[in-house]
């Protein structure tokens, strides 16, 4: 990841497979790596929220991320995910990344306590300065319930504070604002802002944001179909729009397999994270399905749900 | 507007130009109507949230719809959006829009109560049923504060209910998932809902919405700016993509224009109001730039700034 | 209502009763008035939200305000809900009131549109300068969206904008605010806004509003149990804490039956009008509980619901 | 803290003082403490949100804890607020807070990942039993994004799982049903959950919550006049109404300290824990008023805002 070279393409958030007494399951972890790389993906965001990092201990976080870059020895990428409440608490994560030898740290605003932007703006120039690493800012205001404007990230990213950005918030409208305000799909590259990455996770309109200017997607579904967001990314470089959509259109399908639990019955996380750990497990990649924490675990109509999704999506042997 | 024939293209939501007095300004209206004609617009979306129909009393509601009408003269269907609070009200200026000679109702879901689904979805059917002409849901959480779900627009499609959907959600991601279960992008003209219409109000990511398979678009901007949006539309159509983002970066930088007023001291909608009636009154379509109700006046600078948007774009001649 | 003496004790919001038409039933309209006033109450409030407001048509909210009106007869004063989306067309609704003989009104902030604290400010000033009747502000964030400050109610108490507000925020916190910066429980006749009456719309926590300082009580629940609401009022003023609290606890009691439909299977608005409307009917008050537009009717599991919360009342003979 | 004596009384959450190095400064904190215990008060809260023990690492937060408690000495009991994402991470804490030699535990819900109120109530349960300490519930929407519903607490105070609660919703409504469903003021003692202790954070209506039924509140201003708080809640216990208001509403002029820094340009969090800091400063309790991480910090203009009220509140010598 030299620094005149942003990062492009396909970026999963690694999940993170538990064992029965709901520790790292290691020997799971590797193969999810292996099934990722062999999928062709450009890079890895490990300790992502689709990592439940909300929900592992620190102890959990150190093996979980030492696990993923030990397996993928190099052979793209690892940025490692700093989540935590506050700058100060952020920073121990730092640390613990730069050691277990991570590419870039992805961090997101403070939350919990009420925060104002010219407070972010400086949590992002210490984490950049302490972290000593690359620094992604991660917009996730569904979980950290404030938004990123687009002034603040092309301030971050005129001045080198950031390397790139990974948007899930959701507003497409914002992003292309900053893409132009960067300089265009086109120009941006030659830009004041040469090596600032994009990157997406918006699963279901990857094409959107590629045409636009984006340079890559970080797709939680991506654990379960690596392959098939490869395949997108690469028809949009070459400009065969319709095979993009076709491929994008059988992933968004894919995608409903995260309204695996009964209305109401489950969280939004319990059951998108129940879905892609219990697809990994039907695909044979992880040996359990386990989600962390306290949250509810996919009833057998779940997994039944989730498993027509996979075979409709061509994933299973069709029965 | 025959049933099989889905309204397709540019659909903008017609400004209502005010005079001294606050009352619409009738020869002002009729000239912003031609200017959109005239850019090549498919279809007109009166009444709609920029016409300030919030800020308009009944009876200048049915000035406005009435001379956009006549304006109009049968040349683009127009659309009349019949926004209060709840069913009993909207049906009220149903039967307004239907004697004014209406192609069709944009209803949205009811707001200022707090509502359930299955009542949202009853609404829309009695104002189906009642409203005797066809009928758009119009999705904006933004004003009406709840989100109208995938589920409730396909079974609302499905049977015949809705005629088409203005989505202004930003939830790029739902109404992918809805395009796909509509049959896709391709497919959908075949599905079970041969002639519902998608239109999007995300104005910003138009090319992107169109490639996911949009019917067309309902840009605020298009006030301002007709034939740019026309011209995006047809790039599109023809598969032009380069031209297509291209237009689309121009209006994106255009709408920059909507930041008129400093920050935090003027409201989202009087900002983006004024700064699109201004323009039109420095583009000579319109007579004065003022806004309804009690909201705040552009002031000098604003203006400025909505010209410097306009010459930007090419739209004033530079000096 | 002079001006030098402010609205105290108990204002009920009152409700609608519908006949199988769903138009107002004016005779039951006039019963439920009598009851009120039988039970005591110090003035009511026409058209607040409780008389589903925002599901009547203009010509509804005509006969609905006129029948209070002349039911009341002068014997307690009457305030009237202008409850639209924009100061021009509260504007007229407050034509209306002024005309029928109201004696104050009562105003949101706008909705719908976003709005600015400044215009939020301007529109009272409007609606006081051209409504030309003593005016309320309605402070009603989960409808409204917007919440009134400490700072703009003060400014607009002292300035005489305001006559008085009724605050249904539930921001207990903010109303201390108030009420100290306005001179305190005591202090507060004495001081800058001699005639303001603050009246609380948190009908569970009446006892410690009025511990607080404040004047009165607009309760939803008044339309059930206007006596018990007076009882609780009169021991506060006496200092009979030990009473007032066990009315205001068994009014928290009877509040239950707002829970009336299956939860999640009804909106909370027509849970909790349906089940004030069916206690009304249950009482001999009003001939049917029917509410109003698309809302969803109580069964009769619901009904019975309501039932059991009238009879642990004590308002019903028990069985 | 017998299981059968409820916690009562003023319960102060301590404010964590820090050096320059932004480390925290233990004899501070030791001076605080006294001037906490000499205020009278009844219990400690170690490492709640005015702790900004969001912004402390692992290890600030064992120094912070063991440093009350150390100081504290037993005299009133010491409860442990051990914030964080989810259980597993909550665990950790609360195992550090045993080791201390906490007395009780109080967590809020799970944040950052979206949750189901299945998953808030297993959280408890499990804190409850591997935490092996009486554990409180933390009722605090503004950070932690989910309320926690009356029939939730009811059911796991009836079942034991919880000692307490915390409730800083402001949901003062919804507070009162839980104390008439748990037997009313007066009942509770006798009733189901006699144990069971109500605090409420609230700490502008501490009267009127005691007056319906609370046993005690934790304010965060309480770090700043203890024998304030205490002479209210002793007040409210003798039934002397006018002391009590008068009480408070000194307090509520006090706390307008919080609003220390021009508006808009300080976050509620920063504003709020400088004032108490500063204010902690001037009364020479504490060396620095500094607060943590990324927070900005009060100006020359906002310390002088801050010391006025102290002078107003009688707690400076007036100059």
């Amino acid at each position: 990841m030299s620094s005149s070279q942003p990062l492009r393409g396909v970026v999963p958030p690694v999940c993170t497979p538990l064992d029965a007494a709901g520790e790292v399951d290691t020997a799971s972890l590797t193969r999810l790596v292996e099934h990722l790389v062999a999928g062709g993906v450009h890079g890895l965001f490990a300790l992502g929220s689709s990592s439940e990092v909300a929900f592992l201990t620190d102890r959990q976080r150190a093996v979980a991320l030492e696990t993923v870059i030990e397996a993928v020895a190099g052979r793209v990428p690892v940025l490692a995910g700093v989540i935590d409440m506050t700058t100060p608490r952020m920073l121990v994560h730092a640390e613990a990344a730069r050691k277990a030898g991570a590419d870039a740290l992805v961090a997101t605003a403070p939350f919990y306590a009420r925060t104002h932007p010219v407070e972010i703006t400086r949590h992002f120039r210490i984490l950049r300065e302490r972290g000593d690493l690359p620094l992604y800012a991660y917009d996730l205001p569904v979980c950290v319930h404030s938004k990123l404007s687009v002034a603040m990230v092309r301030e971050l990213a005129e001045d080198g504070t950031l390397t790139g950005l990974k948007d899930s918030s959701g507003d497409e409208g914002g992003l292309r604002r900053l893409i132009v305000e960067l300089g265009g799909r086109d120009g941006r590259t030659a830009g004041p802002a040469p090596s600032f990455s994009i990157l997406t996770g918006s699963e279901l309109t990857v094409d959107a944001a590629l045409l636009a200017g984006a340079d890559g997607v970080v797709p939680g579904l991506g654990n379960v179909d690596p392959a098939g967001y490869v395949r997108l990314y690469e028809a949009m470089r070459e400009g065969d729009l319709k095979r993009a959509v076709e491929e994008q259109e059988r992933l968004v399908q894919l995608f409903g397999m995260v309204d695996a639990g009964p209305e109401g019955e489950m969280g939004r996380n319990s059951s998108a994270m129940g879905a892609f750990k219990h697809a990994l497990r039907l695909l044979g990649v992880v040996t359990a399905g386990t989600t962390a924490g306290s949250q509810i675990q996919l009833d057998e109509a779940a997994i039944a749900h989730v498993e027509r999704h996979l075979r409709g999506a061509g994933l299973l042997p069709v029965r």
